[in-house]
């Protein structure tokens, strides 16, 4: 315990105690930089011993017919291998019929639906959203940076609300969906990149039966880490498709999901499921722009899983690598950090990301510093719309890639420059 | 030469002759209808025998990592394995930076193109092309019936042109562009579909180099069946981006290309090529919509090509299976209707289609007939925008995807109803 007795808030030392403090840091910075270190904290990307728990896909699949006799290497099959999309609706609780087994990214499902949105409308829409004098978004922070990078590029107007513990705050989005201009939410449900929060069944009911001003308001729910728990205490995802049809807004909610970060993170599967209208929607509209989805793929995973349970069985084997590296997150920020008051971060319970929020207008001095250190963060303000965190605080770490001991040596160093970011805060030195 | 002799032109029969005829042929038809028959000649699929032909692709790739090191089963890689691109950039006369390889389906890659278009527009665009008052563009007719359809689901508005044995015709073309709403052609330009013809190198020129009226006039240069050779006379298509480049156009086209008639139709690799400046723009938007392509993919299909040659080598094997069902075809139909002045049909040394043009208001007629006595062929008018073929003449052939004897069965009964639907409409009788 002589440790944590000296870790005192920073704000409460005094001026020359924290000179020292400033100078101490300085050293274990110049020291971090001395090592030389190459190291990435930038994405959630599975790691090579993640990936290697699959290799039995690079042989699959065996032979080249489904169970209904379909030769998977030719042409169509738009909406999926029927007994891939019967696995996914057992895990995403919906009936087959409501899944489109699609290609290897989810992101470019999201992008055929907002696509299709923009040029024709929903089966709500009064008309093309292209036609509207605006579009805009809701958009929880901190949030996932491809869904806002891709609501800029097409001019979509970006509302953040608050992320909590439960998901969106509720009230804030309820005051926004009263202009007719906002037509949707993306929301990561479960295990959210990047604060780990998980979307409570109350939360979801509001947002699937609030009134919004918008006909065909969207919610993109984008169930990324569904199954991936880090402990035992597994998060159920809220059912926003029940939630959604049983308040009158069966297609409000359009749910997205695939195996990118449950088998080869390229070469996965992706899945979209929504009311039978979105579905018949999504799938007239791709008509025209497929060829179907590539049912060899889709096959060989069939084959690798064997069953829903299967998928759940799977992840297991990925939380045994994945939760080592949060417990060596948690570990080096508390053992460097506790009691100093200068930062506060996420113990998720599953996902891809720890949220850490450091001294106001000091995130993009850690990423400098860190960066300068050899140790590569994801850039400070990527969870807010446009790169733009207004407290400048908040930064998303994502521990899967690097090996153990790497993610140890790199939140060492990231824990350090959180200090001497603090410290020369708060002694008005500019870094 | 006796049965040659008997076969005067219809038209040229008495009424009690082609009374005679008449029935002669209804006696004919009712025999086929008895046979029962279940053939199908309406798409340009692979057979089965084809499909076999790459199924060393079900046990690769060997290992997961690329030339350079990458790990082909993780995230990213927007533009595609480099030796891949390499490879077909040999194929398709383009340096490996102006190729992209990408997911499964070039008909997908044509689709983010147009959309783009749509709601972006091109580099050289003056504004989005949804913010104009129209957008048209040129359809050679005969033409692939999914350039239509895709056009037709965004509103675009389509002008035919003729597709004449040499490409589309060009002075049709020019007076067409002079309409600065008219923003683009599409085109199969190695053995077409249907016609089977190829564009030449100086068709393509002027294509490449004629005024338009559009700045951001675009070719979809859709070379699908660029190394799809039925014969040892090897149909060179035009090299449309060197063209265009040197002529001061080097946006102008977009060039697409895929291995779905090489390897697996549905699980190929599709490519687009083009300048630099388009390359770009291309992989600028598909960023927000992408975690990449499947490498894995890429990475089994270099591993069963090992070159340029090796893809060459392999479409000789298609050859051989192919080239005796389009001699079937040729010799069903010659057999059955030379001399007649009922029919004309093309004799493609490439491609995946026989095109046939019957007496003029038969073409439905037929395609009802056949459908009746089991044989399915493609929609009258589905080689036309919009389903029209202003002459119901044309009728497209897809001889691929049955076995050979049925081909051979399929077609002496598709002649059959060629000549009970002209004999019919000959002798006033309503079908």
């Amino acid at each position: 315990m002589t440790e944590q007795t000296t870790l005192a808030p920073l704000s409460s030392l005094s001026p020359a105690e924290l000179e020292a403090f400033l100078e101490s840091q300085r050293t274990a910075y110049a020291a971090l930089q001395d090592r030389g270190l190459k190291l990435d904290l930038t994405r959630g990307k599975p790691s090579a011993e993640q990936l290697d728990l699959c290799n039995e896909l690079l042989e699959l699949p065996k032979g080249h017919k489904d169970a209904s006799g379909t030769d998977v290497r030719n042409y169509g099959g738009l909406s999926g291998l029927p007994e891939l999309r019967a696995m996914f609706a057992d895990l995403l609780w919906v009936e087959p019929d409501q899944v489109v087994a699609g290609g290897n990214s989810s992101l470019t499902m999201m992008h055929d639906c907002l696509v299709q949105l923009l040029l024709h409308g929903g089966p709500d829409s009064p008309r093309p959203w292209v036609q509207e004098e605006s579009v805009k978004f809701i958009c929880p922070v901190p949030g996932y940076d491809r869904h806002f990078t891709m609501l800029a590029s097409y001019g979509i107007e970006m509302l953040t609300v608050p992320m909590h513990d439960d998901g969106p705050d509720v009230e804030a989005v309820r005051e926004l969906v009263k202009d007719p201009a906002v037509k949707g939410i993306w929301i990561v449900p479960t295990y959210a990149n990047p604060s780990g929060s998980t979307c409570s069944q109350e939360v979801a009911s509001a947002l699937a039966s609030m009134d919004t001003a918008a006909p065909d308001f969207r919610i993109f729910w984008d169930n990324a880490y569904a199954f991936h728990h880090l402990t035992e205490d597994e998060a159920k995802s809220a059912d926003i498709i029940t939630l959604a049809s049983g308040s009158g807004h069966p297609n409000r909610p359009l749910m997205f999901a695939s195996t990118s970060k449950i088998t080869f993170a390229g070469a996965g599967v992706a899945f979209l499921a929504a009311s039978q209208a979105n579905v018949d929607w999504y799938l007239g509209h791709q008509q025209y722009a497929s060829i179907g989805p590539d049912k060899v793929n889709q096959l060989r995973h069939v084959q690798f899983f064997g069953s829903a349970d299967g998928v759940r069985e799977h992840m297991a084997r990925h939380r045994e690598i994945l939760a080592p590296k949060f417990a060596a997150v948690d570990a080096a920020l508390e053992s460097a950090l506790a009691g100093r008051d200068v930062a506060t971060w996420s113990k998720p319970s599953g996902g891809y990301f720890v949220n850490l929020d450091v001294l106001d207008r000091t995130a993009s001095r850690v990423v400098e510093l860190a960066k300068a250190a050899g140790i590569a963060l994801t850039p400070a303000g990527a969870s807010f719309p446009r790169g733009v965190d207004p407290n400048d605080r908040n930064i998303r770490l994502a521990p899967s890639f690097p090996v153990l001991a790497e993610v140890e040596t790199a939140m060492a160093g990231v824990a350090t420059c959180v200090l001497l970011a603090a410290a020369e805060k708060l002694a008005g030195v500019k870094g």
